[in-house]
């Protein structure tokens, strides 16, 4: 009966895509992934691979033996390929190489020469190449004895002897033009091939710009080193998409669900350890004040707001500056416009939730002074917030440091610092 | 020698691509954007008008005229043309709707009966369909005859004469096969459509997970009804990634970069309000203590450390947790096991920041009993910030609130209120 079960799961499982195997290996807790794993059919073991995300890989390839790994890496492209032999251990990549014939070899260690995040990294070796001085006619005669084409094949790849790229054969021209005009009278020698060290991201927005399905890649000297095709540009977006959001909590972006709690607490820990070194600053800033806050309780009970609202209001101007330069929007011609608008969006809301704030803390401590006070110190604090949340990712742009990842902390650490640096020496100027 | 300029200008400008030059205009300020946008060549307006977001883009439509928006929505595809509508003033519609011939029209009104975003209304109308008795060779005839090709078109859709949809005929297998096989013995019976109703974010991911150019969508009587393409799938996938990041710091995922003063500080200022009375809430738990303030200062001084360590590790383990949902990797299932996990993981890093805090709160202030209280509290504001993690994310999703949204503000308003009456409820028992 119970053999009968595991046949079934094994049936239901391998019925599933790759890649939702994949998403549902991730979601399960380390044994129990283990056990599902060993459910799924050898043959799908590569395509699963290069779905799950990095550390549920690592995991699953420590279960695997030399055979299986090897049998897995048969049949993936050549871009794929490439980034596994990364995951896996030194003698085994020898063994790959050696499995592998001549002409195999040398694209896969062409692939390997450029960066994982670049276009060479990026593309795939499988082009359709054909010669412009051929009729469209040979062409498709050519592809009808070639057999399979490769996947996102929606244009061939013309180029000169030398293997010099001259343009592309869109496959929509090859089969509605008439078949004895010549390949030279149809190719687009406009198309705008990429260069293999053109990083990823700009590759996904050409992509996205541009509607493509397939493009051309050029090495230095202008020849047809390979083709870059959609699926690994939305792989690009996903990715980026991805980093942005987890690092901004200051986690990997391929973080395991279900990692081990010792790697898991270890990595986190830088995170919670900056921030602390941020919170003692702000602390330090407070303990400037212990005199005032004896005699007057209540900023202590007040204090937080002013910190918390500068943050938020911050944070907005911050996730819409990261945006823009992400987009490449924002540039010296139009920051201090930028600066500007955001000062008086500060402003206005800076005045509005003073007045609210001074209002209920006047009411509630019965001390108007002190509602006075919180309102100033409310109104200079969104407003720096606004200046921070434009300067410092800005900056930090200019210094090579992604605003992403550390625009957050830096951001409420001035707001932290500022909110209680003004109430509290606001009051201690005009209330003691 | 000014217009010699801006000829250049708009010469330079109109060689963009049209997704190109709508991130440049959403970069200007309202009034250098309005005199960009008349450089624009009248047959780009439509084209960028769809790549421009929703801000821009009723800006942008309030500066032209009904003639040059009638211009505009020529040539648009059916999807765009339907989103598109819905910004036009209403006299409009029903001018666009009249100047399309009958076929178009009911096209139109079929992708207008379906939400924007779901498959139906995320869908284009120029389907390729042929029969399932004619040969390739047929087909071939027939698509040189017929001239161009739709964007995308990397597979025709074979119907029955009831347009029942019947499988698909792959581009390559038609550039590959013998002319004189019919249609009923290449196409795959077995590719599965998309029904109208589907939601976007299922489609974008069915595109990511079988690695699709193109996909027919049927009505609920499963009649070919339209096509959805990898280029709107694209767009799916960067909407979707962008609401994220927006929706996390309370904007508009389509806030434009330089939106009216006015409107901008009104649409934050709601996020502000809902922060403001979390921060009261917070507020209100440290006035239950006062008494004890006034008789230990140091308390005021160190309760914010608490509080923020505990944002910020319940932040992490919020950001893997709605990340996981987003996946459909978390269900009753492995809840339990999640949980679990990331309670270990914040105990590991809720002992190991407490000893550090603890160690330098005892010589700050020289007493040892302040150090024992603040590292009691952080490991129990650390587990509450685990629990929360978890626990808010899923209930709200359960409840059919989007964790991304509101999750933030819940986690931060418990790690506060939990994070001030754990420090300062524990030194009132055991200081004074």
């Amino acid at each position: 009966l119970e053999s009968g079960t595991v046949q079934q799961a094994r049936r239901m499982l391998n019925a599933l895509h790759p890649a939702e195997i994949a998403h549902l290996l991730e979601s399960f807790p380390a044994a129990e992934r283990k056990l599902l794993w060993e459910l799924v059919d050898e043959e799908n073991d590569g395509e699963v691979l290069l779905h799950v995300n990095d550390e549920v890989r690592s995991g699953l390839i420590e279960e695997m033996d030399d055979e299986e790994l090897l049998a897995a890496t048969s049949g993936m492209d050549m871009d794929d390929l490439a980034d596994f032999l990364q995951d896996l251990p030194a003698t085994l990549t020898g063994e790959v190489l050696r499995s592998m014939d001549k002409q195999n070899r040398q694209r896969l260690e062409s692939v390997l020469s450029y960066p994982e995040d670049s276009a060479g990294g990026l593309m795939n070796t499988d082009t359709v190449t054909v010669r412009p001085d051929v009729s469209l006619d040979v062409v498709l005669r050519y592809l009808r004895m070639r057999g399979e084409m490769p996947e996102f094949t929606d244009k061939l790849f013309v180029v000169s002897r030398f293997d010099r790229f001259l343009g592309v054969l869109r496959v929509s021209d090859l089969l509605t033009r008439e078949p004895d005009r010549t390949v030279a009278e149809i190719l687009d020698r406009d198309f705008e091939p990429i260069a293999a060290d053109t990083p990823a991201v700009d590759v996904a927005k050409t992509f996205e710009d541009r509607d493509l399905i397939s493009a051309p890649v050029l090495d230095g000297e202008g020849r047809l080193v390979g083709r870059i095709t959609i699926d690994d540009v939305v792989d690009v977006i996903r990715d980026e998409a991805e980093r942005s959001i987890m690092n901004m909590a200051g986690l990997a972006e391929e973080e395991d669900l279900f990692a081990p709690v010792w790697s898991s607490a270890r990595r986190r820990a830088l995170w919670l350890g900056i921030n602390l070194l941020t919170a003692f600053l702000a602390a330090y800033v407070i303990g400037l004040f212990e005199a005032t806050i004896q005699q007057v309780v209540a900023l202590a009970v007040l204090m937080p707001i002013v910190a918390s609202m500068g943050g938020i209001a911050g944070t907005q101007t911050l996730t819409l500056v990261i945006r823009a330069i992400a987009l490449g929007q924002v540039a010296t011609r139009n920051a201090r416009a930028l600066l500007l608008k955001e000062l008086r969006v500060g402003a206005l809301n800076g005045v509005l939730w003073a007045l609210v704030v001074g209002g209920v803390a006047s009411l509630w401590f019965g001390r108007p002074a002190i509602g006075v006070i919180i309102a100033t110190a409310m109104v200079i604090n969104l407003a720096c917030a606004a200046l921070s949340g434009v300067v410092v990712p800005l900056s930090m742009k200019r210094l090579g440091i992604d605003p992403a990842l550390a625009g957050g902390v830096v951001l409420t650490t001035v707001t932290d610092v500022v909110g209680f640096l003004a109430f509290l020496g606001l009051a201690t100027l005009f209330l003691l």
